[in-house]
């Protein structure tokens, strides 16, 4: 029997799949690799700050002590000595939670699939900040979910804003599933959710029966060290809350959790089971074993302190070097910051004299559903030396001249 | 402002979350645990067999040498090298890829997930074998995929029986996606399909436009070293291809694959990307190592001699205990074989008398999405030593008879 000509796949995929389109930060990515680049692109912690000699002696010694555990299937829910551990360290931002709430993931991104998948039918609305992270994005467009965004200011999202899109969406009959955000130094912006407003947000969302998605990865790097409440204290009923190893340990492990009430959790471990069987336990009995032998709050500190840095180094060099009419945010923690050039002019056409000029970033359309942030970009400080983010600015701002 | 009562989540959630439903298996597991308890239900692999203190050296290695790589994010796609490795590993059956085909993924499962999420709409059809994997039917209740079953004798599936079944889902106008198979030692069934009706399965899905999912985690745990060529070699345009380190290596890693053609291979890994961002890198680095520095072709064999042993015991306590009418499978690699009780006998009613005389299975209904295997059950004989699985069979034959 001769095989027919090669059949074309696409036609045949789920509607969903449309979604599925290569971001334009993919190719951002791809260049950032070229020699004499500089990258104010990637959002990757700075992993030389930890003790890798000692991590990898620890390492090894888990596998010694608890190789067939540890390379072993494992529980779809996560080991329980690290779902207690990862409790202890909600701790820091107030939530007390008992620890079968904590559904483990490979990362919190898996997290964010999850509760979406659980969540979001075709044409259902996920209002997020604009602007949001461009992973979630991804998401949401993978479970043909629609995107309002709701605008921040210095203080995070505004409530009443928020109030607003949610009554013009359900005029419009409009099925809300939730709210996606990140409030402690938002990815792309920087900019946290005020304590303030954080009762008035968590108020709102209950009063109108949507949930909220708190993704929560840079919570505990901040600065100064002050720590806000997370949402989830407020109403741990309605507010889902993200966590991940990935910024305050290592995120090659893909180590992440979820907190979901009692009616929602085992819904979430049968998608999780479905998913990926099990979190992987190696990555899981390191995480443990790092928590109860290393000094994991020094190492959020030491971490915390480089990113303070590079941070000031490069507020500094965008006000030494940026065009008049440049605005942008001044983080207190966490890997980026947010420029806002005048409007009218297009971050896609910066991006293309930038990498001419040696320097890469993320246009900020990247960070919006619809079409929004044009004229912004993320500049991501976490990764590159305060003396390539001086540079990096300086190319940035003679493209910008240029265009 | 006062908080309203507690929401109820379950009525906001996606339509595909009624099929988030607890698997019997699930309780089959917790019940395995109990003391005496002797388990015939799960499918892990012997890890005892491998050699746990080198390979914890060898782990430490990896992070003192390449800890900054393993610790931190890495490719959507997995590593280069592990692609490349991945590549050898499915040469010893007969497949011949290219690196760049190979998405890396946090065990087989996501693989099936992820190419269930990209091709399956609600009401498409999927097919797989009758008995066929657990997990699988999790995985397409999750995208409101319907399964239909096709039969299976000691050559596997009836290449005439999945043209029937084919046809007849078409005149009644259904949408077929896929055709989900696990050639080599099925779980549950122990049954391989025969190399002489892989051409037939492979050119009847192939002129009917049906693609096909190959799962195959345990095609290389053969009993007498004899390998089967792997379907995707038949058709690798139309074939997609699954496989997985967990029963060749250690499940707790979660390291699989996925092999799927040049135009499928983009949207998986945006696919993937929303789901875990990439694969754990340090569990890639891990298998790596493991695969450079390790006789892993020896380690199967090993592996595999440990399986036939218990095999075999476990069909001479079939043998000699089971009442007369019973039939049972005989695997020639793999981890499971499946027992047929006389028409009208209740495997559920079964094991509850099994659990009273301290033995637990996983009953056949498990298997199926339609009722069927009623009257079936599975024996994983592949976690518990000879002496236990004779013991267990015979506690399992005294049940069957008490009922």
């Amino acid at each position: 029997m001769t095989i027919s000509a090669a059949p074309s796949h696409t036609h045949r995929m789920a509607r969903r799949a449309a979604g599925f389109q290569p971001s334009p930060v993919r190719a951002v990515f791809d260049i950032s690799m070229r020699p004499g680049m500089i990258s104010l692109a990637g959002g990757n912690p700075y992993l030389p700050v930890l003790p890798i000699g000692e991590i990898a002696a620890m390492v090894g010694d888990v596998v010694e002590r608890r190789g067939l555990e540890a390379l072993q299937y494992g529980s779809g829910a996560g080991t329980e000595e690290l779902q207690a551990l990862i409790c202890q360290v909600m701790e820091l931002e107030g939530i007390s939670s008992a620890s079968q709430n904590i559904q483990i993931t490979a990362g919190s991104q898996m997290a964010l699939e999850l509760v979406t998948k659980l969540f979001c039918d075709p044409g259902d609305v996920v209002i997020a900040e604009g602007p949001t992270y461009v992973g979630a994005l991804g998401v949401f467009e993978g479970f043909q979910a629609e995107v309002a965004h709701v605008t921040m200011d210095a203080e995070g999202v505004d409530p009443d804003g928020l109030q607003d899109v949610i009554s013009r969406l359900k005029a419009a009959g409009k099925t809300i599933k939730f709210f996606y955000t990140t409030p402690n130094f938002n990815n792309p912006s920087g900019i946290s959710l005020s304590v303030e407003r954080r009762q008035r947000v968590v108020d709102i969302c209950r009063a109108e029966g949507v949930l909220i998605v708190e993704d929560n990865p840079y919570g505990l790097l901040s600065f100064d060290g002050t720590l806000r409440p997370a949402m989830h204290t407020l109403d741990p009923e309605n507010v889902f809350y993200l966590g991940s190893f990935s910024k305050i340990f290592a995120p090659g492990l893909r180590v992440g959790w979820i907190v979901a009430p009692e009616d929602v959790r085992g819904r979430l471990q049968i998608a999780a089971e479905a998913t990926t069987i099990c979190p992987s336990v190696l990555s899981q009995l390191v995480v443990e074993q790092y928590i109860n032998s290393f000094d994991w709050r020094g190492q959020i500190a030491a971490y915390a302190a480089v990113y303070a840095e590079r941070c000031q180094a490069t507020l500094n060099a965008l006000a030494a070097h940026m065009p008049g009419g440049t605005q942008w945010t001044t983080p207190t923690g966490g890997f980026f910051t947010w420029v806002t050039l005048p409007e009218g002019t297009d971050t896609g056409r910066v991006l293309a004299a930038a990498i001419d000029a040696g320097v890469v970033f993320v246009p900020g359309s990247a960070f919006y559903a619809d079409g929004g942030g044009q004229n912004q970009l993320r500049i991501a400080f976490s990764y590159a030396p305060a003396g390539q983010l001086e540079e990096g600015v300086k190319r940035l701002a003679a493209a910008i001249r240029s265009i």
